[in-house]
């Protein structure tokens, strides 16, 4: 097990200076959502323990769940080969996406069809 | 539940006309790696069962594990709320990673250093 200090400089962010987080949830293991960070927002999830993204819409830090209180608290931090994807293992209040359902991947293709896996609350 | 016949087309693509797509092992739940699709390798996953990532190194089709026999057989296909990202659930043949490690996420934050979660073999 190799260890070494962790700079958020070092790894890979797209032209807009973002990096795709994907949130998991630690109990369930479901995934519950993909979202962007920057490197400042990297920090201070690190920093706070709060998962904090970046909103392209509002260009402003977004910590999840601080208006709606379906926080995500970070339990692991990971990065993957290529250091362009993130991995964050959280600790979920709430359901995590928008329309109240628990992960934004309520939609399924089978058959052909588009299949609703979650009602809207 | 509702069902609509579903057209890769409604989903919202990156410029390049590219879409994240996050792979989750369906015995294990772990999240094995993100790579991207276009609409063209979203057809050919759904008509194949068999998960056709867009490799932007390559500027082409790449059938997951077609050279190295890690193939990642389609179990479920989701997108999100927004539909601007998909989540594949996968029976995955061998390792995820081209390091040869199960997942792509092997590495991890903790305490400020950089972790590896799983050696490579």
């Amino acid at each position: 097990m190799s260890r070494q200090s962790f700079d958020p400089a070092t790894l890979t962010y797209n032209d807009a200076g973002l990096i795709p987080a994907i949130a998991q949830d630690v109990t369930t293991g479901e995934v519950l959502m993909m979202a962007w960070m920057n490197a400042d927002s990297i920090a201070r999830t690190l920093e706070t323990g709060k998962v904090t993204y970046w909103s392209r819409s509002r260009q402003a830090f977004w910590i999840k769940g601080e208006t709606s209180g379906h926080v995500q608290e970070l339990v692991d931090f990971r990065f993957d080969c290529d250091s362009d994807c993130l991995l964050v293992v959280v600790n979920q209040t709430g359901p995590a996406c928008h329309t109240g359902r628990q992960s934004c991947f309520y939609r399924a293709v089978r058959g052909g069809d588009v299949i609703e896996l979650e009602a809207a609350p």
